[in-house]
């Protein structure tokens, strides 16, 4: 199987206090664990022990992504695979990060720092296994079931998405043309929906957004709602994509970093194939009602 | 009773044939009648002849508002209290104008034209009056069940709201003072709905955009859908307005007339009490989601 | 203007404790005033002191219907055009009941009590009236915004109808005839909405259920689930209603008394025609995905 | 990776007029190809030959499931492991089969014809691979993405489960057990969804129902309006589940054959665990709003 999803998203901030508040009780997270320099939070509908995590920094950026394969073998054949495609690749024992075993390290040709792990210590949904409720009837804010994806920066996307699709098995559901031909969006998936991680032209190592997914376009509406309550204006949406088809809001985290939230989309199995946008087109790709893409949009990350 | 909802609105544009084009295939309404010059649209849940009357001119503007009172006569009533005020009234009998009887015409101190009628002909709705289905089952394009309201500008919000409440007996709902104090939008209703019209601050005898119903928040998507497959970019939303409470897109149609499709907001009775917006809560006032109103929708009125 | 709308619903119940943590807790309105035998309860879109009232009572039913009417001037109107039709009517002077100034009470030809009030004590929605959000931020349970309407049982269904119309300035909005042609169901409405109050064939003086107004389809599903969340099942729904259009969900309060939850629908102004619905169509009239109705729905009233 | 996904269903019908009517108008599926005793339908977002075959016979019932694979070597793979547990295999080749390329069949344990297939001929879905919008513009009916799920019938669950968990490599993920602690609902997955297939307690070899999804609450409304429109009655619904806590309708075919549309629900990687319902939360572990099961829906198959 290998890789299963993105497993989690690793941010850094300068305001661990601030991140913790808004977090919990305007995105609706829990609060896993917390110690000097981390948070772990993660969504009511997952199991494992974290799909975020916030280091201290004075810099906002990116810190890692980290993705999920099924089985401990796995990390031993990525890591040849990766060093045979002329990447170093770091172990990290079972024992020296929160919250999860053995994993491997390196950092993307696009200037990603990633990391894969099999073993995350179940903490359990906020749902019992037995007899459970459509949902916990305690949700705060937004409150996502889950993460969905992450969408990165880089100056080379082809290279990016190559390095994805050959070394790690993803597969290319979507990318954009520029009138060149040259591919300056690369959408990738593992878990069977329009994208794990994307990459769009733009500085190496860069961090465009990250996003949840949301089960309704009501619950997008209520999503606006909240964020509104809470004083953070909308960067963009509510709105349609035209890639991956869903229904989305972007805003930005109190320290700076863009959150999205996401719905709809179809669900593609390995047998499906790649959608290609052309540049005459790429306003209605991003944003589907607008038709094109706002300055704040494009060259905005963290 | 006096008057029951804004009847229809009457606009110019130099195009008849792109006007019926748009406002038949995108917007989805009845083309009940035409001539050499002028188009009488209305909507599927709609029974008078028109709400919409689209006049040939050159420019592209307001031609006139129409209030639909309940009986002939109110006519008199109105003629009598509107020269009181010191304001000019114009009688025009029955057979002078397509689709209605007699009627009251003025300029309201706001510089709009105006008018009042009693008798619309009843051309019915796409529905039976016998065992209805909920709703036609051959709907095209975006069809809103009924025409909702208009928004105005002029340079006086305070004396064009006074008008209308004194003399037409119209309902203050929801107004937005500037840092002074001063009105400087009105919205105003005897429909029982949070707005017939509304007056905001800007030249006299502007026509800001008027706005469609549309039943739910899902018709809101399915219209941004419906806009975008026809190439119209939204000009705001989906969003969501503080004043009114209502979800919203703007968008124009090909000749340049501000539109809006609307949902939500309450329902008040006489008895219900006006909801004041102070200067600095105007961006949510205006779109609750962005907190700010951008420079297009401020400036941009026909 | 007359009768603005149905102005409360008062009902009995064995149980005040228990229809206090129900009305609160899962229909989420606000307990605005109690007394030994009294609880007065309001939705948090309504300003007025209460919309539905509960008075201790051994048996479950009906307590009374009070529809709320413009002006103090017209309880001597509607007290005279009552008598007039040959019924008693009692005056309540101001300060005898709770919540409430002068009144007239008087029972219905349907054999329900009915009364006409122009003063309620305005305690004001949870809202303020200066930059109100569009909802409150600390509901719970199903929160609906107000009261909709009422449906009775009666044995002539017509005769009560045309005393609503004639005495009370009701006007009919929808029905529903037998083979025979005979009136069996009776819409009818002030509030420029479908119905404030509807007859339908029965025992005189029975309650068949009220309604609460929902904004919106979602609003439904989630009033099913938290229905569900609190143990209490649904009798029929989420459906839609061919008359009115609307989509609604029926259950019992845990007293017994039937409550609804409703959306959608049109909006009437008095030139609107009277919609029949005809014997062969009676199931779609009233469940339109079912097209039949179950025995429970028709038989079981309080 | 095995099998990706249900692949098809195939039904029998006495009408295949009536069928493709149904299913093209009503439904809104295409109809890809047609023989003389052969339908051939797909959705729109499906880009196999088909999901649905319907064989003209005089009974009502099921002709076969297939499930889609990725590679034709886990044909052999599959056959092998089948045999291995003691069932008979047989092979279609390459051109016997309208559609597709060689497939493996056999009997399950639970008295089911199954297939299994790798090659399917790829006729495309409405949309283009580029620049596609969000959906087709010229829809009719119901008209799903996609083929979701099929739940059959048969004597002994664990059985049924333990062949398809062992053998074919699926997943468990929920599973209701009776008073005694025996299991009789198995749902299954494969494609990272709820469940490709489930099996209820009965007679062996019966068809319950089988599953279209739709991406929105609102489009089960929609459904529901358009079953209504053409004269077909909901068997129970618009309603949710407890178990795949997705929203639903059940309805039959013209013919006689259950068919369901369903939305929502989690989405189960390799790593989640199995979800367990018990004997006295039974009835909303089906339909969480009636938190009961009506008889016809236990009883009624095909």
């Amino acid at each position: 199987m290998g890789i299963l999803r993105l497993g989690h998203v690793g941010i850094t901030a300068p305001d661990l206090e601030l991140a913790a508040a808004y977090y919990t009780q305007v995105m609706g997270m829990d609060l896993v664990e917390q110690t000097e320099d981390r948070l772990f939070l993660k969504c009511w509908d997952e199991r494992d022990h974290h799909s975020l995590s916030i280091r201290h920094d004075t810099r906002v950026g990116l810190d890692r992504i980290t993705f999920k394969c099924e089985h401990a073998d796995d990390l031993a054949t990525f890591e040849s695979r990766i060093e045979g495609a002329g990447y170093g690749v770091g172990r990290v024992a079972d024992g020296e990060e929160i919250g999860q075993g053995e994993s491997i390290r390196f950092e993307s040709p696009s200037g990603h720092p990633m990391e894969i792990v099999a073993d995350v210590h179940k903490v359990g949904g906020r749902l019992p296994l037995t007899n459970p409720l459509p949902y916990p009837g305690d949700l705060i804010g937004i409150a996502p079931p889950r993460l969905d994806h992450v969408l990165v920066t880089c100056e080379e996307v082809p290279e990016a998405a190559r390095f994805m699709m050959d070394v790690l098995d993803f597969r290319l559901t979507e990318q954009l043309l520029d009138g060149q031909g040259h591919q300056v969006i690369a959408f990738l998936e593992r878990g069977h929906k329009p994208h794990d991680i994307a990459f769009v032209q733009g500085p190496n190592g860069g961090l465009h957004h990250f996003s949840f997914w949301l089960d309704d376009w009501d619950h997008v509406r209520r999503a606006a709602d909240i964020l509104a309550f809470n004083g953070i204006s909308v960067d963009v949406g509510p709105t349609r994509h035209g890639i991956t088809r869903g229904n989305t809001i972007y805003f930005f985290d109190p320290m700076g970093t863009r959150n999205e939230v996401f719905t709809g989309g179809y669900r593609p199995d390995p047998d499906f194939p790649t959608i290609t946008w052309t540049d005459d087109n790429a306003g209605s790709a991003i944003f589907y009602y607008e038709g094109e893409v706002n300055a704040r949009f494009s060259n905005v990350h963290t």
